[in-house]
């Protein structure tokens, strides 16, 4: 009666034992990273003194810093080739497509685990593969051979019963979920999509569920592995990795909830948060700036082909910027190949490179006060480069045919084409460098000048007296701790100089202020670190004296990031006590060297005279790589 | 007997005498802006009040600051937008196409003036236009109707004979030209091409020609408009703009040179100037580590359709990045349509949105120490965005044959196809918002927060004596004086932040230095201001109190613009005075009120307590306008 969760783990478990929220260990057969937390995860790859990597398979992408405004990301883009050339990994190049979208076609597998430092890993899912996103120093543990650590989650139920209407998209369906679950409502858990309006949805219908599944902050989220995804394999000349795979007709579920694709409509994520969804119908008309379709969300061949669809013979409105980023050199040649690329240029749609591009800031921030839609999976604050943009999250349908109305406009209105499932994908891996399998040795990695050497940290200190140097609200981002964009993603292998863009929009000037104070900690509400990945949302707050986050609660891949760079997560036992700290006030935690499992901690308010509870979900593996000042260290102890 | 630039110059001369050197003012028949020089000659347009353009056609283009890091370059964008609208100008949307290749296709006509504020305006000779760039501020006095004014041209005869070889290629026509005649060798002079070789030239051809061939510092390159303009209009549904010109048979050159097509080779311009030129044959084997193609010089259907035929069926080398920027919406569509486009993308080669690019450093920075191959008009030193790379400028031929060999290599030995030349060309001008006729005074023009009012300066003091702030060497461009590129880019219309860019890579911390001391002058070598139009590099000097700046000679648009923002350009008498001066010395010029054509005036050195005379070839209207402090100033008092 296992679930489909759960007889992926059984297969892979190589530490404890399967009771919900225990700590588990479990093999990773993929990885794969991308070029802005890439960087980090191959230097920390080094630093373990790994030769060859011991997965399965090892993937490193180029996907996010492709504009190149400087030497800086050009200068990473050779260090990630030559490193995974020595290192056993195999190398896309930039241009050759967004990870999760050339993962999916690719490499993914039904019933393989891959650990991804990207928080979009989940994009696999869709084919039946258990994947998650994790910091870089987890990739790089999981292709040093470890196993990597979670918490062994519950299971959540999404039931599927009809077939979506024409106009209506899968990006809908997830959307839906985000209404009803919220940004936090997947913490711990794995979403499994069953029921029989799975087998209306294709491969990339499927894996824009899971993908943005990532929202809801679960670990990951699962599609069955039936006929289509075997249809899907034989298409793309890997019919070997097929295996069915699905949940027992008996297994038991921690949730349930049931969506009627029938019923469902064209739903839209309103400014700031991928939960604030409501129906395109009761903000139609609204007019817009801008509409940019692409990201690892929703830039398949299905969804590009529906926006050409809708598209063709259409002018885009004159008061709409549109930008079009397909996810993959396999989507645009096959969109040449067809036409199709002929009426996305013809409406003036800006063609932009296959790439996360606009989705992470990078290029095409919109006006002033903008109204943006975005096909994209986040629409946080600033994320797109213009803080006093709004932007909304919708289906391709829903922008494509936005964009020629000049508004915001439901697709069920537009008369379009649904385009035929293609009879093949067209198969070209000649972006994708194989590793080097005669001499490694020989191979040498370039480094350029912008690629520093990993800050270290010291072990933790049994006492740490210092101030609250920030207290934040409810639902904070990695974008707001660490923000992406043009501007800053040059340096993440830089972390001094990184470190100079944290809490940049929340409060500037935060480097110089740890600086004077010498560190000290954070205070946070609910669901801290949400959204990416990025460690150097964890590293540049250790490299900058950051010692505890106190936080009503975390986001699991921050928290997991904290961890594993020395910072201790707490959360309040009461969490009113939040109310009483302020900015500036200097907290006292003692015995920090009798941090063990399951154990509360007394810190005092030595400003305010008071005294709090905090506990914590550590497990004894987390404890001791805390105690050695972070997970490198640890490792570096012969751990 | 006259040449065809003196036709031309005759049929539109309002003011002055056609004697060589003199200065003379000539209608403008047509304007073309593009978005990085565009939004302060809008701003100047609206400062003198012009409701209505009194050209016979303007044309806004968007195509340098497409990137898009921050809300500026969208701003700037939308308030280009709508300024066009009102005041009768034509808008080219982003992603529409470069200015140059658009209005090529589009809007040149033979025997017509065009001014536009950048430097590449003379691609539109190629259709036998006499076209130039300016400042944006003369641009916009042209689009308020008033005449270009500028000192008759000697006119140089470059005379084509034979035919070019497979894989020889008309930008190794222009290469050899900037060979002989070195980046200095045009200034005062427009260039005519004649010949039997002209007539196995194309349109586009001849444009990679007239466009590069600002880097002679030439006012302008003209070819002769026959059989194969009109063969061209007519395939752009422009027939009705045709007329025959060229020069008459016994017509009289200032200087001729001749060069035989069959016994050119493959050029290639060294780092860091486009005149250190070489064969290709004298560096082949030279490991390359990016490839650039696109830019105004080579973007074409011609060169697009060259470039696919030599990458078909081949994949770009693993230690190359070959980036492609197509020219224009109307060339991509066509590489779509006859399957062009997917050869470039199963090439590996990664695609471009249609604009300049990486050829003003907006993206794609090579990695430290790169070489880099580019088929751009220019490759001073940092303009890529990388400090230490290494650039040179190629074909598309030599560009494209090296990026699957590695290195650089010549083309005459690859197996490719000439392509044949189109039956017709795409014609969608759906990307052209034409101006609002009915009730422009509704159209409301928005103005984002970037956007600062034009700074303003005072009347020219009778005595200046200040520091010289900075002294510099010869060919000093203005990319070495206002850097361009994604970082700065986005400041154009904000003089006070762009400043803060004065002289970056030259001496840092100039804008202080010059805040500090109160401004002064500039000692500067031969060839000052050559390069790009941008009158940033004027304005924003000014800004910082600039007041004059003594050179041993100038490019000419980089004058007009000193002169057009109040800041006297002065030359030696004696260029040995040149060394007798260091940087901080202060140097004090009296009597600036009795400034008159043709009389020099004598300056004392007074930390070294000398003197010397220093020359000027202002005109009257020149020193007026100094006297008032710049153009709009002398504008605003009604002259």
């Amino acid at each position: 009666m296992p679930t489909l969760t759960e007889k992926i783990i059984k297969a892979h478990l190589q530490e404890g034992v399967m009771d919900k929220g225990s700590p588990i260990a479990i093999k990773i057969d993929q990885t794969l990273t991308q070029d802005a937390t890439g960087t980090m995860a191959y230097l920390q790859l080094e630093a373990m003194g790994v030769k060859q990597v011991k997965t399965e398979l090892s993937v490193s992408y180029v996907d996010h810093n492709t504009l190149q405004s400087g030497f800086e990301n050009a200068d990473d883009h050779k260090y990630l080739q030559t490193v995974a050339k020595k290192h056993g990994i195999y190398f896309s190049r930039p241009g050759n497509g967004i990870c999760h979208q050339v993962h999916l076609e690719r490499f993914a597998a039904p019933g393989k685990t891959l650990l991804g430092s990207d928080s979009h890993t989940p994009t696999a899912g869709g084919i039946g593969a258990l994947a998650m996103g994790a910091g870089g120093l987890d990739v790089a543990c999981a292709m040093a051979g470890r196993p990597f650590n979670l918490k062994m989650p519950k299971v959540v139920n999404i039931k599927l019963t009809g077939k979506l209407n024409k106009g209506v998209s899968s990006k809908d369906i997830i959307l839906k979920v985000l209404q009803i679950m919220s940004v936090k409502g997947g913490v711990g858990k794995v979403i499994e999509y069953t029921g029989e309006g799975v087998k209306t949805l294709n491969i990339p219908q499927r894996a824009t569920i899971t993908n943005m599944g990532a929202e809801l902050g679960a670990t990951t989220s699962i599609f069955p592995s039936d006929e289509i995804t075997h249809e899907f394999l034989k298409k793309q000349n890997r019919e070997e990795c097929f295996v069915p795979l699905c949940a027992d007709d008996d297994a038991v579920y921690d949730e349930t909830y049931e969506i009627n694709l029938d019923d469902l409509e064209p739903m839209i994520a309103m400014p700031h948060s991928p939960d604030a969804v409501k129906t395109v119908r009761e903000v139609a008309g609204k007019k817009i700036d801008q509409v940019a379709i692409g990201s690892c969300t929703n830039s398949s061949y299905r969804d590009m082909m529906i926006v050409a669809s809708i598209l063709k013979n259409h002018v885009v409105a004159d008061n709409v910027s549109l930008c079009i980023s397909p996810g993959s050199k396999q989507v645009l040649t096959m969109l040449s190949e067809n036409g199709a690329l002929t009426d996305l240029i013809s409406s003036g749609a800006r063609m932009l490179e296959c790439t996360c591009g606009p989705c992470i800031g990078m290029g095409q921030s919109p006006i002033t006060n903008a109204w943006s839609l975005r096909t994209f999976n986040r629409n946080f604050y600033g994320r797109s480069g213009t803080l006093s943009a709004n932007v909304c999250l919708v289906s391709p349908e829903v922008a494509a045919y936005s964009a020629i109305k000049g508004c915001i406009a439901d697709p069920r209105e537009a008369d379009f084409d649904i385009p035929a499932e293609p009879d093949h994908f067209e198969i070209n891996d000649a972006m994708i460098i194989p590793p080097e399998k005669e001499h490694p040795e020989d191979v040498e990695i370039v480094r350029g000048p912008n690629i520093k050497p990993l800050p270290e940290n010291t072990p933790l200190a049994d006492e740490v007296e210092k101030q609250v140097v920030i207290k934040v609200g409810d639902n904070i981002t990695t974008d707001h701790i660490a923000p992406a964009g043009a501007k800053v993603l040059p340096f993440r292998s830089n972390i001094e100089k990184i470190s100079e863009f944290i809490f940049r929009d929340v409060q500037p000037g935060f480097k110089k202020h740890c600086q004077e104070v010498g560190g000290g900690f954070i205070v946070a509400g609910q669901n801290y670190g949400q959204g990416s990945s990025r460690e150097h949302a964890a590293l540049a707050p250790m490299y900058l004296g950051i010692k505890a986050v106190i936080a009503k609660s975390f986001a699991r891949i921050h928290l997991a990031n904290l961890v594993n760079f020395g910072i201790v997560p707490f959360t309040f036992v009461n969490e009113a006590d939040y109310d009483s700290i302020d900015e500036g006030d200097v907290l006292k935690i003692a015995n920090l060297h009798e941090l063990q499992p399951g154990k509360n901690m007394t810190v005092v308010n030595t400003t305010k005279n008071t005294t709090f509870e905090v506990a914590h979900t550590l497990s004894q593996l987390d404890v001791d790589i805390l105690m050695a000042g972070g997970r490198l260290n640890y490792i570096k102890m012969g751990k």
